[in-house]
């Protein structure tokens, strides 16, 4: 996976930070304290209720439509989205002073065993909102913290220190600074925060330009949220796992490796996507998250000036996701383009030939690739979706 | 209260936004359902280890102190601070363009039984860090929001579009808007947000300007943390409350004026009190909340570019919250200053003679009082600290 050797715990390159084998897999000591205090997971296994957060997504995208649209929210000045109101990705504001204030946030429960990895991953997301508005650059960032409280009071010293050590580590190399931010106790850990940037004209993307012709770009690939469950049926050993391995589907170095490809993917930061997005006037872009592919496409579409749709054609997975989905063990909808990623790509709509430099380019920065995985057409439906005979690529550890 | 009569639920007076008195006791209802819904403390009662949340504030303040010190957060740049690391109140970073980004991030756990009210308190505590920085208008606002996991679906709905109805009034109150957030579910319901103001020099105040000679402004009433804890001890007819009704400490009238005086004092915004701040010639600012008074005043002085400290000779305490406080049923610690407050007055260090107009043009805009309870003091040791003799202020319902 690098030149440096695998056994360095923790490395940086000059791509930017990746994770080692070992910290996605989480073997990383046999002491048992630090073991306990890494596993961060643990504590919401212990929730009998837990499983109600698998489904958390869906109900809180209900939600917050519900609560959103019913309120009216907003004042209508919400600059780059088609009614001016709640923002796609960021809240973009004029100033009084004629600049732009582009503002967003976020906060997550643990995915991963490892609060390092998690703060790491929590600051991407949180980030990859503003680069998502075609920004490269982030002023600064507020941090939101709760501890766990249902841990010892070492193990929740520990943890809590090592999801900020992780947060700050890759709001460092993402060239920001942490100067605020809050903290509380609560059942569940919690760690995101709040990025912030002030620009000029021409200095951002407005997410409502794209253009029937444009092809769309992708800068991560899919099954983020595939990678992590697995991970989690083999950790506990639930009877998902048994049969992905009683029927040889998956071999345990796969659910590794898949696993290892999702931490990197997820605790890269979007920040050369983004800051190149003005460079090869890109029209209009936004992050895949929560809602999936297809879900966060829709909302890019919905969000347009000119009535385009979207045709994707190209699925980017993470290897053997595709295998474990089509097993039926699970129906994570990643084929239909919904299962939810957390601290996905860069999805962006721009000319052809521009989107061929942007990815070249961005493979340069950031040693990894990005796809041309759709195109933008005529729609007065503004529909988003997933072409018949859609092609399936199988993304590798790089 | 009111001149408006108290049969009317919500109401706006040219003072803002004042809940009536059954809001704030609760007894709006008595159909159980909507009774149900409102009363969302429940949702943090369900939960066996709830008495937990009581010492969170200490714990969260060491670690945060442990955290935010260890690891050296911040990159020194942040205006306004003794030591340019993380602020006190709001990250104040001046952008590339010249002028400066205020910001500031806190979110809640329930703490009255009212989403509506909650959501407004949420709201006014957001916006009161930036007021402490002599700032009166709020450029935007981002809403954190947490559903209650452990609610039905119903009265998830119905409590958390509630919170996000009483937030965004406050925020419509403040002359500012909500452009965005981020909402999940959690075990415990979670309302707070982020406000930002971009303002250019002369706009706002330093923290860090305080004189020796100047005098301490208070600009609401201490006992909010005993009140709400008086409310609960007499909703669950704890052995707390049967102790202060027996031994005739308190009556149940006492205790619903006392937690109404607290309820109006936390969902009143602190607006005024920011706005005129630079108009009299403030040297330095916070507001009083989680740490309490001399927590607080402690965290003011150690900003300071002056060798100062703080002497405090007067508490304004919301009536009757002293004898239970002297009772000694419980040690809220009211009279040493450290009892927690929430969504409490802003405390500003000023020149006596601008203090006495502030505190009178408040009084007019706010038709509230506000008091001048200290004074600064040349004290190398930089200590904040009661005098001896302190004198106490009941503070009625206006």
């Amino acid at each position: 996976m690098s030149e440096n050797g695998s056994s360095k715990k923790q490395r940086k390159t000059s791509k930017g930070y990746k994770p080692t084998r070992e910290e996605s897999a989480l073997d990383v000591s046999s002491e048992p304290r630090e073991r306990i205090a890494l596993r961060m997971t643990v504590s919401l296994r212990r929730d009998p209720q837990v499983a109600v957060r698998h489904r958390c997504l869906t109900h809180t995208g209900l939600l917050a439509n519900l609560v959103l649209t019913s309120l009216n929210l907003g004042d209508g000045q919400n600059l780059g989205t088609a009614n001016g109101k709640i923002a796609l990705d960021c809240s973009v504001r004029r100033t009084r002073q004629g600049h732009y204030c582009i503002s967003t946030t976020d906060f997550f429960f643990p995915l991963v065993d490892s609060p390092y990895l998690q703060g790491r991953i929590g600051a991407a997301n949180v980030l990859s909102d503003l680069y998502a508005e075609g920004v490269g650059e982030c002023d600064f960032v507020l941090m939101l913290l709760a501890a766990c409280r249902d841990m010892t009071e070492d193990d929740r010293n520990i943890c809590t220190r090592e999801m900020v050590r992780g947060f700050n580590d890759a709001c460092l190399e993402a060239g920001t600074t942490v100067t605020g931010g809050q903290t509380v106790l609560n059942p569940w850990p919690v760690i995101g925060g709040v990025a912030t940037t002030i620009c000029s004209d021409g200095e951002f993307v407005k997410s409502d330009g794209a253009q029937v012709g444009d092809v769309v770009v992708l800068t991560k690939p899919l099954g983020t949220q595939v990678a992590v469950n697995v991970h989690e049926w083999r950790v506990r050993g639930t009877p998902k796992w048994k049969e992905l391995t009683n029927r040889s589907i998956l071999s345990r170095e796969e659910a590794e490796d898949m696993m290892h490809a999702a931490v990197c993917s997820m605790s890269r930061l979007n920040r050369h996507g983004g800051g190149l997005m003005v460079k090869h006037h890109a029209h209009a872009g936004t992050d895949v998250t929560g809602f999936g592919l297809v879900g966060h496409a829709q909302n890019l579409m919905d969000n347009q000036a000119a009535e385009v749709g979207m045709e994707l054609h190209t699925l980017p997975c993470i290897a053997n996701t595709v295998k474990v989905e089509q097993s039926g063990v699970f129906d994570f909808r990643l084929l239909k383009g919904y299962s939810a990623e957390t601290s996905g790509g860069l999805m962006i709509c721009m000319k052809e030939d521009d989107a061929r430099r942007y990815c070249e380019e961005l493979e340069l920065l950031d040693g990894e690739k990005a796809w041309i995985i759709g195109r933008v057409i005529a729609d007065p439906d503004r529909k988003a979706r997933i072409v018949e005979g859609i092609k399936i690529l199988e993304v590798g550890l790089s």
